[in-house]
């Protein structure tokens, strides 16, 4: 019998900001409830899926993601395999806990790493420095095999990481904790998250790098999307998938066509057709079905992307990953000293009892995060709201600004 | 081909009550976010299931629920039948719209709805007229079918509804909101909010009559939980589930065991096996999988009771019914004048986003009616709680009320 050795390898970013402090100078008039980024790279085998229940069970998540699969795949093709645990072609050099101040640790962290480390790896080691923590994947390791994809995602989402977190830090004027956590199965990430701020009520922005095999579940799920199985010939698998959306609370009609705009142009530098089917799905994606609407006002979504050519996704996928600082910090900007009524906080309250909805619900990430064992739940659960609120047959009044979103969310339209 | 007439009705009481309006005196110190009823009665057949998979991912809900199931069936057993529509044998005569004030609305429809009204008739036409609406189904049907189970149980829950509603209106000074509901596909329902009043910041109290036959995933729900196949006999099926629960803020060891023996006297009355059997259910039920958590300190919950008969399991459900006001009434009375501090509110909101986490994952019921066509969502989800709140990585110091609580969710133990 051919013996297979497998890998999954998924890594994520995702960074989300929740609106405001009540009674401070915050963003919440317009209710930035919610602009994330979600990168994976990840590796894995025999996915089959029906596309329709993909987009009615699965069509929903809150962030930016690229996710790339790769696994070398054997001679069994059947779903009893997945669960096998087996040797993981990701060596994963993982310091658990939590890390509180983190340039000091980062430092001495490296310098252990990479005690061999040659004049032709610093480029990786310099970047490494400017993370908000050491990567999940040893940096010798990542510095070996720098041209593997998995290594380039790696560091594309530790430094996008760093990147969001600098920028939303910046508005705020407080800083994030860091908390580094290993997963037992194999693997881990990073959490960042700034609670109770100036500007941000909470803004997580998360790293995590996962290996090992699919379970049945997580199969299943990649089964139902629609993504076909290959296998057999022993060659790896990859896929891209990602997206990013505004959730606010009132309609800004600049703010809608600025973010829009930004994803547009990130998207054209690599073919014109990509944004108009990528806004679309996320039209479709972000919809919470018992409500009838849109849990915001869109962005862009893709996910199975695995062509022209892995090179040139992976550069698209950059271009995302480089948008949404410029895409959701000039909205924050605008309107981080906009003062807003108590009615508009209320109103807020109720659209961020939506979110929860939708997240709980539907999204895929979190459904599939709680069915994972040793998934961290802080971390996946970090995307709800500091607080939201639920009231019976509340419907806004025709005419009102709360009429006018709604009626966006419940009929989106084009925003360029 | 034998063409098969097969009927699904089924019939809940729901009744739930979120603690406090902050500022003003309330129940919140004690916290009862929730003391729950729900009733149901229904036909349906073809029920295969698997009961581990009712443990893991069905066994949680809110409310004490009675179901029963009844349906003839005929030839074909196979999940193709479910989806086809059908005569139905419950005649449902139902308005639509909101009843807002219900007292002058009862009376009217009470007449039209029987002009043919005799002296043997006048029990369950009295009955009918201290109901907070008139029935779903028609008066004079539900008088002509009265010893059926059906219309026995419609009969229980709307006097349910009636009792929990004063005795809950009673205590908090103020009045329910009636809405009088219809769906399309077969029946309705009633449903009985009472919003930001003295006491409750959330109380309701629902009924619904649903006819129709079982959709392939309302179907494939019930035989995920073990519920056996009968059927190709042209025999009907019925079963019984329900249960009750609170969910306190903060421990109080004689509220517990008030709830609990209370339930307990209600219980051993019919069989002394049934309370220590449906408590443990209940912990069982109500678990927070992904937090390693109970909901609250449980109760009791039990589903697809069908022995030792159709009479003696209704005389039991009756009792249960009837207790639901006895077990919760005193303790909201006990603490309605009560102080609180903000910690201490602080932690309620906590407890209340588990509670949010638990209904829109985990809970079957909110699960079923979000899938099922037609369905009400505002009543769904009227047991959400007015205000929750999520904090990242927050767990309470050791020693504290808030631990003490904690362990009990994590640690369900004997009240009685």
């Amino acid at each position: 019998m051919f013996l297979e050795i497998c890998q999954n390898i998924w890594t994520k970013l995702q960074a989300m900001a929740t609106g405001a402090v009540p009674g401070k100078e915050d963003t919440s008039r317009t209710g930035l409830s919610a602009g994330g980024l979600l990168l994976r790279n990840g590796g894995g085998r025999y996915t089959v899926v029906s596309p329709e229940l993909y987009s009615l069970c699965h069509k929903s998540s809150t962030k930016f993601s690229v996710r790339c699969l790769t696994g070398a795949t054997g001679e069994h093709t059947r779903g009893s395999s997945y669960g096998r645990r087996a040797l993981l072609a990701a060596g994963a050099a993982v310091i658990a806990g939590v890390v509180a101040s983190f340039s000091h640790f980062q430092k001495a962290e490296m310098k252990s790493a990479t005690p061999q480390s040659k004049a032709n790896e610093n480029d990786v080691l310099e970047k490494c420095r400017t993370f908000m923590s050491p990567p999940v994947t040893d940096v010798g390791t990542l510095q070996k095999n720098k041209d593997d994809i998995k290594s380039k995602m790696e560091l594309l989402i530790m430094e996008t990481q760093a990147d969001v977190c600098r920028a939303l830090a910046e508005v705020d004027g407080s800083s994030f904790k860091v908390d580094r956590w290993q997963r037992k199965e194999g693997g881990g990430g990073i959490s960042c998250v700034l609670q109770d701020g100036r500007v941000f009520e909470k803004a997580g922005v998360n790293v995590s790098v996962v290996s090992g095999f699919l379970s049945e579940e997580a199969a299943q799920q990649m089964k139902s999307r629609g993504k076909p199985l290959k296998g057999k010939d022993g060659t790896k698998q990859w896929w891209f998938g990602g997206g990013t959306d505004l959730t606010p609370t009132y309609l800004d009609n600049a703010d809608a066509a600025h973010f829009h705009k930004t994803l547009k142009d990130a998207c054209d530098q690599h073919n014109p057709k990509l944004y108009p089917d990528f806004k679309k799905w996320c039209d479709n994606y972000f919809f919470i079905k018992h409500r009838g609407e849109r849990r915001g006002i869109g962005g862009i979504f893709f996910d199975d992307l695995e062509s022209p050519s892995k090179a040139e996704v992976f550069e698209f996928v950059k271009s995302c990953a480089k948008a949404v600082v410029p895409c959701y910090i000039p909205i924050v900007k605008k309107h981080l000293n906009d003062s807003f009524t108590s009615e508009e906080k209320h109103w807020q309250q109720l659209r961020r009892g939506r979110y929860v909805e939708f997240n709980l619900i539907y999204d895929r990430g979190t459904k599939f995060g709680l069915a994972t064992s040793g998934s961290r739940i802080e971390s996946i659960l970090m995307s709800l709201p500091l607080t939201a609120r639920w009231e019976y047959m509340h419907e806004p009044h025709k005419g009102t600004k709360e009429a006018e979103i709604l009626d966006i969310l419940r009929n989106p339209k084009d925003w360029v």
